[in-house]
């Protein structure tokens, strides 16, 4: 993976782990992979509003890093799904850890949306 | 802390964690002044090199946010110093977490400074 790590600040792991995922959509990408969602109208349905051409580039930029896997859909081969690997669900404690704390201080928060339901093969 | 809170995306409390420090320089100053540097050369000399007009601009907004406090420094009052309130200091298990990602699966991490030896009293 080291490789695939673009211009290191410095040997900090704040600032390494920054530089993967310090902006304001990959890691909601990457929630929405642990609730489940795999396909890239599902990103784009996230309350957020997420711009198409900024998933694309971040789908591409968690594939590069390791963190994600593009694959065809077993149930349907035209649609492709995107999965974390188990390197990308090693974040899993990071955004746990982030929604603990917004739940606890931000007012109006709440726990997000749960796994997809309108697409159970999804 | 409400008002305070600029254009919520959702109430995902991942998203509006983010809204607040999901940049790639907030968090580094809030990693420094948990480890106790207080003085705006202290994170201008960071090995991350931040710039000057943005560490401004991110003291600010942290202050903003009510993470953190500018007051006169007490063993020189021309100077100021920058230090976390109770609810920056409630963001440590954040850093803690991507930190430990980081050492864990970034080969080349170490931990990284620690608290300021060249100003004892800052």
């Amino acid at each position: 993976m080291t490789s695939s790590v673009p211009d290191r600040r410095s040997p900090c792991p704040v600032a390494c782990t920054l530089d993967l995922i310090g902006d304001r959509w990959t890691l909601l990408i990457v929630r929405d992979l642990l609730f489940g969602y795999r396909h890239f109208h599902d990103f784009m349905n996230s309350p957020e509003g997420i711009a198409s051409n900024i998933l694309t580039d971040r789908l591409a930029r968690l594939q590069t890093l390791g963190l994600v896997q593009k694959q065809n859909d077993p149930t349907d081969r035209r649609r492709i799904t995107y999965t974390l690997t188990p390197l990308g669900q090693s974040l899993r404690p990071i955004l746990r850890t982030m929604a603990d704390w917004g739940l606890h201080h931000l007012p109006g928060t709440r726990e997000a949306r749960s796994a997809p339901t309108t697409h159970p093969q999804s």
